[in-house]
């Protein structure tokens, strides 16, 4: 080998790795887009349209608004926010978050059930860490957002995976639910508008959601950083409208509804049945992950109050548009393309589901290798939904999730590329 | 008691305490000034004198220079950075980061040696992580930086404890680090300029270090956030000068130079010999936990170049010169003071170690009591040394971590105030 004698020099170190991680990275989508990504070709003529990743912020259409940019712009000149700020959050960014999440709900929450986060990943970090006691176990929807089971893994608490049901618009399979929790499970995780599957859980399914919670006396974390980007018929119910009767962590920031998801600003809010939160020592653990943990940057939790508070309604409207605009022409597009159906027209969220029948397809045998032979023939790039060696990526062998939240134009001369490949490689004799 | 009712109803909620936390909340210094400050009077007729805390962004002699302000608020009206940044951070960040710490090295750093952080404490979070494996320890200086400790606990990585000696100017002992390696330490931590000792390492003592580490065969990780801070005779040595011979992860962020702790902004930055981080897949672990943590904010990111090559020299000097005025009136104020020793005067960093002797007063037992009293009495607050239930905090009893890094004047008025009450509960028959 020809790197032996680094090898040799090298070994001598007695840092090795940490081999906890290495079953780690399959289940993170940054580590399964850079596999992806790596087949596009550099110097192709066509420029590359991402469908994978849920960050439209640099398509102009979804520039945020000036709005929360002064925000930011007048606390950096004011050169009051070069602190540190205090472990759960300052003040003000707290008052404002229980303002703007008690808006929707039947009752108030108050600053103190608040903290505020480095973006609505840091949130699930801090609460999936809080509750991994030793033997615990979590329920994880499947499909999901992986990052969930990522940390599940990280922090050794116990994944157990409850299916989404596609011919019920994607709602929760509640037997299953039941089936899986035994008395060390700790919380079901739901994500509502749904990442990957596009859908809006009803208010009826989430009352459903919140009985099956409290019989089985865990905690609800409800994944609302998709909330308000809803476009379909179902409006949006925050699951903390059940705070009464079941204990919810409620997981949001603003990285979605006002397209900056690298401003990095998020929260945890919690809303339960009196004391629950104290008695079993969540907030206690909760303040000590925080205070051995980073911060949001203090001039951007100084900017919340105006960025809650003060944006105008334009703004959010346009976005939903825009999104709703390209829900249809994906849900369109896609219905048109042999091999793939999709079960469920997508009505929040930035993201739809789709079965890829492989059986259509001549050459293909799996997702990854369509999603591989897609970057590199189109350089169109969606994620595949593939089991990974170590774990579940979204957790749906020989599925896709496909990105909308591209510029229309965009969107449609990728869903047009996407066809053509598909056509390319269909099977002829069908 | 009167929440039976309370507990009774939340007891059936079947997520617990993660009872591992529950050993960390102490070594945290944020958890520690939450107790001593508890003991301020909030209607006092004073203002509290804040001595505890590495963190002058508040004092208006220490505002942050318009370079860097005026960088953050090109990055946002741009509108180009609201995006996700890259797992390592964005490369005009880290290019910007690798030529400004080669400037000082007598080797050229690449980006691809730069990891981008939330700060350096986001920094050492990572490191800490990566190199956990189960068995592995650490070697850590007493008194040090609590975090350390409280990420290596939480990592289930054991700490073991070496001195800084007072009497050799806060040097490590070289020795005891030999006595406590063996064939599972993993790392050497050091803090330089030191927090809390307020000292700086020479070049001669670093390379001894470097040797010390070679012959262990173990990894140097230099925590030098408050690089360049430094106004007595030494010059400030960066480890990485030592990077052919040992591998050396450098830590560091624009918190302490740029007073901005609350842009949470830092960086890993490795260098060693050839393919060692590699090779121990040491860069694989970190990207896997930059994958599964959050970062900093992109535009933040997007304003590092400006920040590190634009900024003043003007400005730099003006910060030395107020810590070295404090340091001065720090040293020689506590040197009036009989109940208080200071080994050695601080020539970087915001802090010094005192000693506090117990047997010269009245009615105060301890360290912890002593800043106890002095934060009811006076509005006063230093840091206790003291050994906590969980571990240690800084890590020796009847010490005292002391930051001038404050306004000149309300540091002389703190110290006033100290010195009056260290009078007022002197031992008499002394
Ligand atoms: C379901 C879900 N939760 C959390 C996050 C992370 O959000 P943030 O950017 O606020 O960290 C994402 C980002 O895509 C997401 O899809
Ligand atoms: C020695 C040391 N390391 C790291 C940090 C954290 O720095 P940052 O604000 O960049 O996270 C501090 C902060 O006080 C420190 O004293």
């Amino acid at each position: 080998m020809g790197d032996d004698g680094g090898h040799a020099a090298a070994g001598r170190w007695g840092f090795g790795a940490n081999a906890l991680l290495a079953g780690i990275s399959a289940s993170s989508i940054r580590a399964v887009l850079n596999v992806v990504m790596s087949e596009v070709r550099e110097d192709g003529p066509r420029p590359v349209l991402p469908l994978a990743h849920g960050d439209p912020a640099c398509f102009s259409c979804f520039r945020t608004t000036s709005v929360a940019e002064e925000a930011i712009v007048d606390a950096v000149r004011s050169g009051n926010f070069n602190s540190y700020a205090s472990t759960q959050g300052i003040v003000p960014a707290r008052c404002a978050i229980a303002k703007y999440l008690s808006r929707d709900l039947p009752h108030k929450l108050s600053p103190d059930d608040i903290f505020v986060t480095a973006g609505c990943s840091q949130a699930i970090e801090i609460v999936i860490s809080a509750l991994a006691s030793p033997g615990a176990n979590i329920l994880l929807p499947r499909p999901g957002y992986p990052f969930y089971l990522a940390r599940s893994a990280f922090s050794g608490l116990e994944a157990r995976h409850f299916d989404l049901l596609p011919d019920k618009g994607w709602e929760i399979d509640l037997e299953a639910v039941e089936a899986l929790a035994d008395e060390n499970t700790v919380a079901i995780v739901l994500v509502n508008p749904s990442n990957p599957c596009g859908n809006v859980f009803s208010h009826q399914h989430l009352a459903k959601v919140a009985e099956t919670a409290k019989k089985l006396g865990i905690l609800v974390i409800a994944d609302e950083v998709y909330g308000h980007l809803t476009f379909g018929n179902v409006p949006f119910t925050p699951m903390a409208a059940f705070g009464k009767i079941v204990p919810v962590l409620t997981l949001g920031s603003i990285s979605k509804r006002w397209v900056v998801p690298g401003w990095r600003l998020g929260w945890i809010a919690k809303c339960g049945p009196d004391g629950v939160f104290e008695h079993n020592k969540f907030v206690d653990n909760v303040r000590v992950l925080l205070n051995i943990t980073t911060d949001p940057a203090t001039f951007i939790q100084s900017a919340v109050p105006t960025i809650l508070e003060n944006t105008e309604n334009e703004f959010f409207q346009k976005t939903v548009d825009i999104l709703k605009k390209a829900a249809d022409i994906c849900y369109d597009k896609l219905k048109e393309i042999d091999c793939i159906t999709c079960p469920h027209k997508p009505e929040g969220s930035m993201f739809v589901m789709v079965k890829l029948n492989v059986s259509h397809l001549e050459d293909i045998h799996d997702d990854t290798e369509f999603c591989s032979m897609l970057a590199k023939e189109e350089s169109v790039i969606v994620l595949p939904g593939k089991k990974h060696y170590a774990g579940v990526s979204l957790g749906l062998k020989n599925w896709l999730r496909v990105t909308f939240a591209i510029e229309p134009s965009s969107l449609e001369e990728a869903l047009g590329r996407l066809k053509s490949f598909c056509n390319r490689h269909a099977k002829q004799s069908k």
